[in-house]
């Protein structure tokens, strides 16, 4: 035998089944069921209350394009505060930017990050950085006692349902407004445009009235529904498509360069149309 | 009941799963089973062999992408074949192109169109168009007895298993080269970069020994293996990266623009790794 068959019900009528060698660890946490599988066609898989977070094939593609865009459009992003990431993925790309000089994890369940620091070692190999701060607090929270602080603010959180409702509320955005600099900018995942096209749209739409510039860019994550995948950002004063993209620094990445962060703006007429 | 779930093995340990309401028909042509199912993620489903072809929710990605950036390449794409498409999908976007006179539709299999002709009218709504003639051949004789005849050549197959194998061959890819004009356009569909990385990089390195320009662009199809898809194509003359966005004729399309077009060819890292 190869392995058993774990399923992600990615919407109630669409399922993915990835074929899995072992079950590294299942637990249950304050918050939710915290699993690590070996799979066969992802390596090992994050995964909570039965939701596939991110995987050792293709967690680069997320990590860095939940990150490099916003820190390459800021030319200073000393301070970063990076709410949710608990496996750390965001984190290392975070660290490695030759600006940052720290940045703080806020992490509600800290078995997420418990099980990411022992099972997901090339994912979660930031927690002990001199740069980052790990933070196991409610992110709302934290915003709301932090004010004109940070120059970027990365929401990397779960699937708009349970723990994480609370990170796609306009309210929440503007807490975060109110914790960035005055030239900060917000960075978050915003799901997929093909099978959650309201919540692309809303988030978009809270953005813009909070911020000066409120922009969504894509990437495809192969293990996400349908692999197209939204990030969404509202930027008090750098437009992240006037970057001068010869200044950017060199990064060792494997999905991320210059033309890929301009590209990656560049919106098919059907998600543009969500934005309307 | 909302219905049976029909699978497809994406790979050998990966499968896909839709909730289907009703299986429209399934036959066994002399090359392969053909379906149509009705599921409710993806709506109608064209299946060959259990492998999804085509969708109704998402098949003008493919469509629009394997047709529109070489006819927006070419600046007289007057004569046109396909090979393969028997869906019709690729034939609806090519007749509905203002410069094209002519679209031949070479498929093997005829059960394929009349299955699509039946059960999926939106995307074999072109088989009777004045602009398309439908020959039922293998593509492979067919282009073999043409010499200087087409503007572009679009290589809509099924993937390189069964009857589509040929159409991967590099011995191929040199009849099609002399079946176009002396500024003529082939292009391909050529599979997953992210699970069909040796084909990606064969593919692309056969075409750049044949054609003056080879180049592979990127769209994500959220029905197929990791949603990001490649395209390949060779070209006698025109780049297709220095088109003039300007003169690309107003299209009525939901995913391809002029941008697109621009931002279709740039790679991640690890894909142009591939063709290196």
């Amino acid at each position: 035998m190869k392995g058993l068959w774990f399923s992600e019900l990615q919407t109630s009528t669409l399922k993915i089944s990835c074929m899995t060698k072992s079950v590294l660890c299942s637990e249950q946490s304050q918050y939710q069921n915290v699993a690590v599988l070996d799979t066969l066609p992802y390596g090992r898989m994050l995964v909570l209350d039965d939701v596939i977070q991110t995987t050792v094939k293709d967690e680069f593609i997320y990590h860095e394009m939940i990150s490099l865009v916003a820190l390459n459009t800021h030319p200073f992003p000393r301070n970063v505060l990076i709410i949710g990431g608990g496996d750390g993925g965001t984190l290392r790309e975070v660290t490695r930017h030759p600006a940052v000089e720290k940045a703080t994890l806020v992490e509600i369940d800290e078995k997420v990050i418990e099980a990411s620091r022992k099972y997901l070692p090339q994912i979660g190999s930031a927690f002990d950085d001199p740069k980052a701060e790990i933070v196991v607090a409610d992110g709302i929270k934290h915003v709301q006692e932090h004010e004109n602080e940070y120059d970027v603010i990365i929401i990397d959180s779960t699937d708009p349902v349970g723990p994480a409702v609370g990170l796609f509320s306009e309210d929440f955005y503007r807490q975060v407004h109110r914790a960035l600099k005055d030239d900060g900018i917000l960075v978050a995942q915003t799901e997929s445009p093909f099978f959650n096209e309201e919540l692309v749209s809303s988030v978009y739409k809270s953005l813009k009235k909070i911020f000066a510039i409120s922009k969504v860019y894509l990437a495809t994550v192969p293990s996400y529904p349908g692999g197209l995948w939204c990030f969404t950002m509202g930027s008090k004063k750098y437009d992240p498509e006037q970057v001068d993209l010869e200044k950017i620094p060199p990064l060792n990445t494997r999905y991320y360069n210059p033309q890929i962060h301009k590209a990656a703006f560049v919106l098919p007429n059907f998600i543009a149309e969500l934005l309307k």
